[in-house]
């Protein structure tokens, strides 16, 4: 069955599906699956990028300045914008441009410059939401608007990304497409080994765990392949986002275990994957006493996450190391293919965390942020009056009301 | 502490709260806390209701009239429209009468009367919801609208039985309030021993298992005092309420368990009990083949559940009798005191569903729907555009695109 990610080029199809890419979902799709092909030449790629990468930037950079104006006043979120506006320039040079092989290779170059460029989008981001809040506070609604938006701006950045890394590991260098790992396709593994990824991802994170506590939980890993029983669990994925998505939860767990159990016999580090014929599940499971159900929302709330106090509140979720963009963004790799990912905890015992993904390739379609009325009218509402009672928010001072 | 279910009155707040809890949710709870009381008497709770009833009856009604033209036309809806409003005006009767004992007795019959009106509004409803997808089928926008008043108006009607039954139970009869359990404020145990409740649900579910699947599975209980270790959880809760949660949880967990394992070994159904500082969780674990995460909504959405096939795709969830509301009216539960009920499934192992409670009776607040501009906007509010690109929903055909 043809993949999504790794279908085989239909010449035939390209021009419609360039005209379509224009701002156009299913174009975009469509290009996306002949794009990581292995006979995909670079002329297509390029063909390709030059169109859909200007409508990629275009679109979110609309969206960045729907933001209060005092956010777009941070001196972190003007860089960010200063970034995206000289990429963007920097592709439209290609626009008119004949596809000749000097053109093809300066183009390439951008490619890699650009992606350069973008680094540090992330943690840039997160210093503008600090600025702000330094600078102005947070009321709810800028925060559900600073939470509207960056959700969909990192993940049209992960969209980005995927596109700009597909074609530098496929056409950057003289060298094999992706040397590390020979069989993939730029980042896609059509054979992406989970357990290994995964033990992968432990590996590491102990060694963060060790250094901050001197010791680690051990890691109780279990597998079910129900799909066909037997064989080791395998699905076309990228295995970068799914060991980033396996590290932060790992590393989460471990570091509320260390907390918990302090000198105590630390208890192990649970991990239960299993493919279902729809699902991929990765079920990660600590007892490091769990986090009260009050409190799971702001694990995924960038204007939380970037305070120290509230992290400090539960050990879960806050990072060992970073700014605390960690599960918020981990979330989006795993909505970036139509997956997701939860949290469940028992407070007073521990955490489960899951990560979901697509087990049908097919079903592995991008999904991205659309900028349309319904986005703008995100960023226009006031806050309505709640419709549902909302009690007092200190209990203490109720309970003076209640004479106790 | 005082408990703002079984809270200490103060009469000198009383009538500043009766003023307050015209459509005003604070004054409501107060009173709510005043009412369960031990030396709460007939008057008070009658000067209370026939000033609170209404407000809730009038208010829901006000969303009824909100709802498509052509469901309020289905037979079954306008029989429950015709009780609420049979209802509303028994009890504006008692607006300007006295307070002497002959009318408060009066009154206690008339609630007594209400209560057993309105004991079959929930199937009706779901019966009203079949009538309309028959005669006028179901398109997203209305089985949202649908979902939104249903989980609205059978929370109202949650919060209203739970007033009839506190006077009801309380001065209905010349026996002692509860007979059943002497210790219980009306339907309100300050000693909710939850293990207990556990078991009894356990037991009764497995009855019907029995009935059905001449087989069921064994129960594996843990309970983690994390709060008070060593000694047996107890909250403040309405053990009904409870009750009514376990009972659903536990026997979608043994359905799904039947069905995956045949005529094979079937593996126990495992409830984990945890009382934390804020909340106390009831996990329900089993390894009946699991969800798909694409069906998750579905079983808790009213026009799924009123249709035999999609509750057929999947035996989570699917009633072993009663007519699929289980697992919404569940959630209601939960909620109703703040807290809630999820699941969390990995497909092709098993499901894990959890309750959530208040642990601190202080938190345990009704929570009611509100009827103002907010709620009425979402039944005006016309299907806009999604702001995320949302996948082909034939991969088939996709993959013809795909020339696969």
């Amino acid at each position: 069955m043809t993949s999504p990610l790794i279908g085989t080029r239909q010449s035939s199809n390209a021009p419609g599906q360039i005209m379509r890419s224009q701002g156009e979902v299913m174009g975009r799709k469509f290009m996306f699956l002949d794009f990581g092909t292995e006979n995909a030449c670079e002329r297509t790629s390029f063909m390709f990028l030059r169109q859909e990468l200007p409508v990629r930037l275009a679109n979110i950079m609309k969206e960045i300045n729907l933001l209060p104006d005092n956010l777009l006043k941070m001196p972190s979120v003007m860089l960010v914008q200063s970034w995206y506006m000289q990429s963007l320039e920097e592709i439209l040079q290609f626009k008119n441009k004949g596809a000749d092989e000097k053109v093809i290779y300066d183009f390439t170059d951008a490619v890699i410059k650009i992606r350069n460029r973008h680094n540090d989008v992330i943690p840039t981001m997160a210093e503008g939401v600090v600025e702000y809040k330094e600078a102005h506070g947070m009321d709810p609604v800028t925060s559900q608007n600073v939470q509207y938006f960056l959700d969909r701006f990192f993940m049209s950045r992960i969209s980005i990304r995927m596109l700009l890394n597909q074609h530098t590991l496929l056409f950057g260098g003289k060298v094999p497409a992706n040397p590390a790992h020979p069989k993939q396709i730029g980042s896609i593994d059509p054979n992406c080994k989970v357990t290994e990824v995964v033990k992968d991802a432990y590996q590491n994170a102990r060694k963060l765990c060790d250094l901050y506590y001197k010791n680690s939980p051990e890691l109780k890993l279990e597998e079910l392949n129900a799909k066909e029983p037997g064989t080791p669990i395998m699905v076309v994925y990228v295995p970068s986002h799914l060991y980033h998505m396996a590290f932060e939860l790992i590393k989460n767990a471990m570091r509320a275990t260390m907390e918990f159990c302090r000198d105590n016999e630390c208890p192990e580090v649970h991990v239960h994957i299993t493919l279902g014929n729809e699902d991929l599940t990765v079920k990660v499971s600590d007892r490091g006493g769990g986090v009260p159900l009050r409190k799971i929302d702001r694990l995924f709330t960038y204007t939380y996450s970037t305070a120290p106090r509230p992290r400090m509140e539960t050990s879960w979720g806050t990072p060992l190391a970073g700014f605390g963009y960690g599960l918020p963004i981990s979330r989006l790799y795993a909505r970036y293919f139509q997956g997701d990912l939860k949290l469940y905890s028992m407070e007073g015992y521990g955490t489960d965390a899951v990560i979901y993904i697509r087990a049908l390739s097919t079903e592995s379609i991008e999904r991205l942020p659309v900028y349309n009325k319904s986005a703008w009218r995100h960023y226009r509402t006031i806050h309505e009056a709640d419709d549902w009672s909302v009690p007092s928010k200190e209990p203490r001072d109720a309970a003076t009301f209640r004479g106790s």
